[in-house]
């Protein structure tokens, strides 16, 4: 038995945490109880790095530094939390993944995919999602959003070419693979986005009764 | 210009801050002023992220995402002190580097030493310590030493069977590759161990000279 891995990607104020518990939901009056998670972080030690890394530091962070410390997380993560309940058959829907990683710290840091592919690789051999949903929305929404939420963190304060590097690097890996990943135009009215979000909640259903 | 680096190995108790302190001080009345550092951390960061290495959690820490953590500190320190330390010619001696990494993770914790290098060649490219001193002692004369001083952290608190891979790594590196390690028996007097130091510290002024 092995469950259904999601993840739910896209930049601040795309709207994931609304639409997870959307699908979370949905997914719960199906019969199905999903474990819901995030990244980086949910484990103690793993938000221990999560709070690493968006704190503001006054010694600038090392991308290679930033990058190590993403997968360490993540590590922390698969093995105490997602590889148990996959193992359990569970739906598992994680609030970013190792896509946030090539759009985050590929996309908007700069560095070559190819070295973001050696430490997914090595951290999570051959575990990829199962279905990947992209929540996308322009640069200058996502910004806008996150802004009149509350204080930035230190991703959230970079500036637009680093959010136009993350949306294209999501839209590209999208593209490059449509059979993982679903592109859902999160720019409208709730109900709109979460009226396309129906044929996904389906697909997760179909999987974890398969 | 490229500097000498230098790196002290040993378990806990085999006298390494006495040592490099010594180290230092012979140094400066040559008047080379050796930059002095340490692992896991040397920098803000890195000593953050060290914080979480020696703590003890109430989760078991997993053994790839504690190594990923050893690397993210690592590449910090190089980034951040290191590499620019080195690139202006000055002397580097870091209490701990990657061979704790083999003996700690690899010999200790049992991950094999080919995922190590991967990850040593992914954060440091060509990058290696230009001579290694690794202070030797009996395990027990080490385990002993250690739990005499003060509260034990997360990896003084470890069995023996661990500290014997620990003491066996680093041996067995010095003796793959004799011309960067010096080996030196540290279980007798400091006046003892200090003399075994002196050829040492002659090599290094001789290679800063250089």
């Amino acid at each position: 038995m092995t469950g259904v891995f999601v993840t739910l990607e896209g930049p601040e104020g795309a709207g994931k945490s609304t639409n997870l518990a959307y699908i979370a939901d949905a997914l719960q009056r199906a019969g199905c109880e999903p474990l819901l998670t995030r990244e980086p972080g949910g484990t103690p030690i793993a938000e221990r790095v999560r709070g690493i890394l968006l704190e503001h530091h006054e010694e600038p962070m090392d991308p290679d530094a930033e990058l190590l410390l993403v997968f360490a997380a993540r590590a922390q993560h698969l093995s105490r939390v997602i590889m148990p309940a996959l193992a359990q058959g569970q739906v598992v829907i994680s609030d970013r993944f190792t896509d946030a990683t090539y759009a985050y710290q590929g996309g908007g840091r700069g560095i070559d995919s190819a070295r973001i592919a050696a430490l997914e690789t090595w951290t999570q051999g051959a575990l990829r999602p199962d279905l990947t949903l992209v929540l996308d929305v322009p640069v200058e929404v996502g910004m806008a959003r996150a802004r009149a939420r509350s204080a930035l963190d230190r991703f959230e304060s970079e500036q637009r070419a680093f959010f136009d590097g993350v949306r294209s690097t999501y839209l590209q890996r999208a593209a490059d693979n449509p059979g993982r990943y679903r592109v859902i135009d999160a720019s409208g009215e709730l109900a709109q986005v979460q009226r396309k979000l129906e044929p996904v909640i389906e697909q997760i259903l179909e999987r974890w009764r398969a």
